[in-house]
């Protein structure tokens, strides 16, 4: 029987502020990807969301992002490689501190934001957060785009990876998405996105705007809990694949061959 | 042969801005206290300092703090004991984390600053560093004041502890710390402060003010980089244990007993 | 024709993370405190905010607090007074820039959370508070708690004081805010407290948890808008002091005597 | 009799961290670039800064930079104009609020660091940047670089301009800096330095690397004091300048025309 991985970020509320839908997406989930302190979360929100992830099943993994809480990591901030490397690790340690404190595990490791954009071009960032993750648990899972540098740093690395596909987000015919902004970049109806995602997963392909059809190893689904529109997403996307026989499972647990 | 153990707060620089005398202190004492990141240090900092530390021999520990790096972790907040609690795992976890990335390993753990004066005679907030501690890692040293809320607190979570005296710090008949401000706080003649430390050594006692003396059990001395001074005082400490034959040794080992 | 002020704080949301309903608040109060940028606000939402207050022709007012932005400056920090006067006079200085650059004016303050809980029974933080509002602009109303340390302290600074009451809190026989978590702290019922702050206003005085009448001038109104019964009750505030025939003003307005 | 003005960066010091060295450049630059609390300085380095720059009869200026005190404003941000204009303007905006407290006054503005660097590049970030300067006060010193953006910028929203040349920077035959890192991009030894910039004021033209001249308005010096030999720069200039005829004063008077 053929399984998938549903992953989301969450835990990025931060003291007094409250941001996403956590409760609703970890029903729906198998994989939650916890900010650690920098671009999002606080000490406390990441202690309650390690809680709530671990009794719902899901697996945990760290989200570690610049320091930029204002700019939510979204903002790509011009860091030296050992910079990011020395910031990534710090990260990862802080959650699985709390993980330890909770009787929980940090299994996977998705880079967030700016960081992640920019290091799925920049080979000197990708081998600096790849060799963070490896710096500090070799059997970590890394998640990252096929294609990407993140993919040929977590290789290079060792380390095992969980590629990546988007819920919500149109491919150009190398693979790569469609930049914010340009037509097609978004997928704003939840039925269309769903059945592209099972056909992704079913095919073992990603198909572009234009219809090209890219073969590429698919572990991980990225769904979203900022809009109605992408918590409906991940409902139907769970109700499709359950319809087609494909197991939804913690990535974790899929990769472990 | 009796050993003790010497240990100083490092690693509070922050980015472009350098504190303390760390080079110079690692070759004098056995145990870093390492900044996480919150009251001072940042990750390129913890890990510049883990890498020394271990080069020069020196056990390490975690060092948390508020997050109030303008106040340097000196000013007392007021928290929730819950929030102080998941703060203080952060922390450490990161430093770990570092640790990890850096083939060193965390062995103590001694809370900062107003934290640690609030935490010595405030048990709810005591107990919420020594359950981070222990939640953490329980074979962690937790460093507390002979007669403190933080040993009592250490104590009943289970924690090995390693009882500290300071140096440069003037005690009242009850073994507490006079406050600063006050005659006799501190210290400023290092030849009178080697010599005292070395009596409350010898003897298992803390020597107050009046000339009372407290028996206590004394694992590690508190000493301080931050002026001339304190190095002088270090270095005479080291020669005096030395002439007295008391062996300086990281605390992690002296207490592993 | 009598007249009353209602003020609320505002633009206390930060970056990607909102809080509050300042929209609709915007269309009930006459005046409003907006956040600085330390315990909530930025730069971008403080132009929003002061824009957006000025359609509304509402007074705007600067409301500084602790740079404590995970505790959203409810948590005490023990700063030295010297320290408050600079923190209090650079973020009055800052939303004073921003009227500038967008036109509208800064015309009273208000000091926020912790630290006005503190100043109203610390005089030296009161007069720290009074000091950086009378050093940036000795014309600038200050917001206080009739009977604290902060009226005093504003008072002696010279400043143009506005006397404020809060419709949601109960109040003891020393007219002093009934602390959060004790009975009667809290008003729940928006009709009992438009009702009761109606009564304040007409009769100049504060009415106790027991009944006691305390008279005091009254210039301003504190509302909510972290719930919905807290916008309930500024509207029905506004419908009250209009059927009774007390007009609602800015209290830069209000004072201008 | 010729006239010119030395600027140079201060109060950068933050909490208990000291950096540069103020009070040595305060007896040798006519105006000095306060930090706003973005980059470095704090609300009480701020109010010390001002009034020893104001004893010392020195010009003083805001200089704003990327909210990033762990990479002291020297690490690009990827900003909207939007943002950065925002940002600006909340900094001089504080820093005039400090200085209305301390009875001085605010009269140039020079960007820091990377916003600087990404200003003088980029239209519409320097256009922000300008913008922001404009709508807080429209007779302020807007500091720029001959032929950069800022200076087109400055220009294009009415600021008055005050064209900036560095003392130990090489030019290349655009006369825009040579960029760090490449040979010739820094000039070590102060004589020469020194001997370079009066020729460089004294002819009103830039020089090259390649020994082309470029004529350009020259309006003040940028010398820096973050390491023995730029004060040593700072004093040679001092003097040539005294024996050449040449008088020094704050920017601010000179361009006063």
């Amino acid at each position: 029987m053929p399984a998938i991985d549903l992953n989301a970020d969450l835990g990025e509320s931060f003291g007094a502020y409250r941001i996403g839908c956590d409760a609703e997406l970890l029903k729906l989930i198998t994989s939650a990807n916890v900010a650690c302190g920098f671009h999002g979360g606080d000490p406390v929100v990441m202690r309650e969301t390690l809680l709530a992830a671990a009794r719902g099943g899901v697996g945990i993994g760290a989200h570690p992002g610049f320091a930029d809480l204002q700019g939510f990591g979204r903002r790509p901030i011009r860091m030296a490689p050992d910079e990011v490397e020395a910031m990534v690790v710090y990260q990862i340690g802080a959650l699985i501190g709390m993980a330890r404190a909770t009787g929980t595990a940090v299994t996977h490791c998705k880079v967030h934001g700016a960081l992640n954009n920019m290091a799925c071009v920049e080979p000197d960032l990708a081998m600096a957060c790849a060799r963070a993750v490896a710096a500090v648990d070799p059997e970590m899972l890394f998640v990252v785009m096929p294609g990407s540098a993140l993919e040929a740093a977590g290789a290079q690395a060792g380390l095992p990876l969980a590629r990546e596909v988007f819920a919500d987000r149109g491919y150009d015919d190398a693979a790569m998405l469609v930049p914010r902004g340009q037509p097609g970049a978004m997928l704003h109806d939840p039925e269309e996105a769903a059945t592209r995602m099972l056909r992704f997963v079913e095919t073992g392909a990603i198909e572009s705007l234009s219809g090209k059809r890219i073969p590429v190893q698919i572990d991980t689904v990225c769904v979203h809990g900022d809009s109605p529109e992408a918590l409906e997403t991940a409902r139907l996307l769970r109700q499709r694949f359950a319809a087609a026989g494909v197991a939804l499972r913690p990535m974790h647990r899929g990769l472990a061959r």
